[in-house]
């Protein structure tokens, strides 16, 4: 089966917001033999979003759209959809009646626009919102599939939950789609690309393979389809196992993984802490830990000592070593890592000290210039990095350059071990 | 002009990555007389890519291309567009040598896929990418202009910065596009959309007013279209001045920024320094408020007191404390917002405590319960939320609430000193 997805909205348009839910939609979708064949963005106009339905409709049997179902006058999907299936918008009286009690039970007063929130497509199946006001609204003409939700992500993914993927797990198998993803990191993608050139020359047309990089990751994705699942199954794992084979040292996860979560689960399986000093990433490296449901089984917590004297106040960094050597130096890095560790009770520390910038650079230590420290069991290692001028990709790359440091020193005092 | 985004690979439709480009590329185009008229993300097959060239190009007269110049052999952009445009592929000597200097700085070895990296469209004009290997593209066919970028986002950055804004700036002025932003926070969508009914009833059909909320602010924005520049300037200006006047105490600010800037801004304009002390955030919070360049001259640092051990020893929360309220209750709270303010020096502090879930909810402290407080000069404030399920939802609405709450001090705070 094919789909798209149309996200609605004015404020996409102008870079406002980022759309966040067709990346959601599409992950959910992977589950079930769909493939997703275009994603577009329109503004709230009727032509755009009249136009849109149909070239979308002439490429997909499935068309998810969000957005532009809010209350206020800038949102026009109803009436144009109204138009688009020629026909009219009645007041649903259940979703007048779960509206209402909204309003109700937050002791709030119900308002004119309110109300026309229960209005929905005279020929549509109504889906209906737990979360919100608006409806969703699945609409069938011949083959094609039309589901409209609102905009908002929680919302959206309420309703993508409990109504259509529920409906997608009951079609008919047409064609069947397997992906398999290997985590590596601490390699360039050209250099990946030369070690496994071979192998990839080998997949048959029914296997594609993708390189999708981060800042310091790459995950390769096998993609087989085929109509014989057993078959295209083995296949897939077969030239996984020959790139994990081939990598070896360089694959981090051979599972669908973020290094986050990767790490925690590691961690988990050790029963080891780890706590984070944080300065030049902000907090960005803790709050990527702790995204992960799960977390607090292994991060102790973490500090952020954007200040000198903070850096000595909670991690004992030595004052003569920051006047000598300066905050952002190998060393102050280390004592950072050492006293997180130390203060704290943490099996591992990860430290980050740097000039994010795009002030505070100076000729020996320019803008960009970064030291990670990781502190485990029996050694501490360091990096440094000499990054660009962009504030935002300087921290990122250094959250994501520390959790690569963490995972290497881990490798390493596996390595340790076993001998 | 009308301009379109198109961005290319699999890695989107699959949902693998979020598309951050097209919504920067966006936000810099507002700065000309170019009006988006669409975003598309499409697979890496020739099909696509030739069908979706040649739509753009029929609504559009400035198409930019972003993904699919990467060196491996997926990315099938360039001789796809060779085949679109009926040209060949050429080995540019320039971008061959600045490939071939960028592998030799770093001591790394050339490969037979980086030479291609210096193949161009034989009728492009070359954007040097000083930042990657992937060479942009620009090819004229007609009145239609066609910009190709590699999609690594920062490499995209600085091709659009220093070869596509300066081409846009020198462009004939055609249509007058201007808009202002208000940021408005503590008030509910509906609502304000009531509060305003009849100022938006008034607005001349060149205005546009569109409603861009977030988990705890909404931006309003005022779009004028017109080729009367002063007129629609100032009929813009006037429609701001209205709102601002009915809205008053929900305006947070009356430009365009996000919440964590503009605290910053208005802490630096009075001197005032900040700490955080995030349980249930994470870091993200103070990763929000350090992402913004300058952040260090009022933050002076923060603490993730995972753990309740930590929050006694970071924050100084009462060990009774913790045990006969929990470590989210009120008490905590205000605890870890006053410690944090005592321990750093530091004129404010934020505090969050909660269950961000999925697990660790209680009968009693259903996940999703949480507890932000804020120390003043004079006083602590604080406030409890009861979200849901989503931990990320959770922890992104209580980083949001508490920067709300920190204005809302700040406000008070202001209001009393006046008197």
């Amino acid at each position: 089966m094919k789909a798209e997805i149309i996200t609605i909205g004015d404020e996409i348009l102008i870079g406002q917001i980022i759309d966040t839910n067709s990346g959601w939609i599409a992950k959910q979708l992977l589950r079930f033999e769909v493939d997703i064949v275009q994603m577009t963005s329109i503004p709230d106009t009727e032509e755009a979003i009249s136009k849109t339905l149909k070239d979308a409709s002439s490429r997909a049997d499935l068309i998810l759209i969000t957005g532009g179902l809010g209350p206020t006058k800038d949102d026009v999907t109803k009436k144009t959809a109204a138009k688009y299936f020629e026909t009219t918008l009645v007041r649903d009286e259940n979703v007048l009646r779960h509206v209402t009690n909204i309003f109700e039970s937050r002791k709030l007063q119900m308002l004119d626009i309110n109300l026309q929130q229960a209005d929905v497509l005279a020929n549509c199946e109504v889906l209906f919102n737990d979360y919100g006001t608006a409806p969703g609204m699945l609409v069938n003409q011949g083959e094609k599939r039309f589901i409209f939700m609102p905009g908002v992500p929680f919302e959206m993914k309420f309703l993508m939950e409990k109504h259509v993927l529920p409906l997608l797990a009951t079609q008919d198998p047409d064609l069947f789609i397997c992906h398999e993803t290997i985590l590596v990191g601490g390699i360039g993608e050209s250099y990946l690309a030369e070690k496994i050139k071979d192998i990839e020359s080998e997949l048959p047309p029914s296997i594609k393979l993708a390189y999708l990089p981060t800042l310091a990751f790459i995950r390769l994705r096998l993609s087989g389809k085929s109509r014989n699942k057993s078959d295209i199954m083995l296949q897939v794992a077969l030239f996984k196992k020959k790139l994990i084979h081939r990598l070896q040292q360089y694959v981090v996860a051979d599972y669908d993984t973020g290094i986050e979560s990767h790490l925690i689960k590691e961690l988990t399986h050790r029963g080891s802490t780890l706590t984070t000093a944080e300065s030049c990433t902000g907090g960005s490296l803790a709050a990527s830990i702790t995204s992960v449901a799960g977390s607090s089984a292994v991060f102790l917590g973490g500090t952020i000592p954007y200040s000198n004297k903070l850096k000595h106040q909670l991690l004992n960094v030595n004052e003569e070593t920051l006047a000598q050597y300066g905050a952002v130096s190998e060393q102050t890095a280390v004592e950072m890592a050492s006293g997180s560790k130390a203060a704290f009770s943490s099996d591992y520390a990860i430290a980050t000290t740097g000039i994010a910038g795009p002030g505070g650079g100076t000729a020996e230590k320019p803008v960009g210039t970064i030291w990670v420290a990781v502190a485990g069991k029996k050694e501490i290692i360091t990096k440094k990095f000499q990054f660009d001028n962009d504030r935002l990709i300087n921290i990122e790359r250094t959250r994501m350059n520390a959790l690569l440091l963490l995972w290497q020193l881990l490798l390493k005092e596996k390595e340790q071990e076993a001998q």
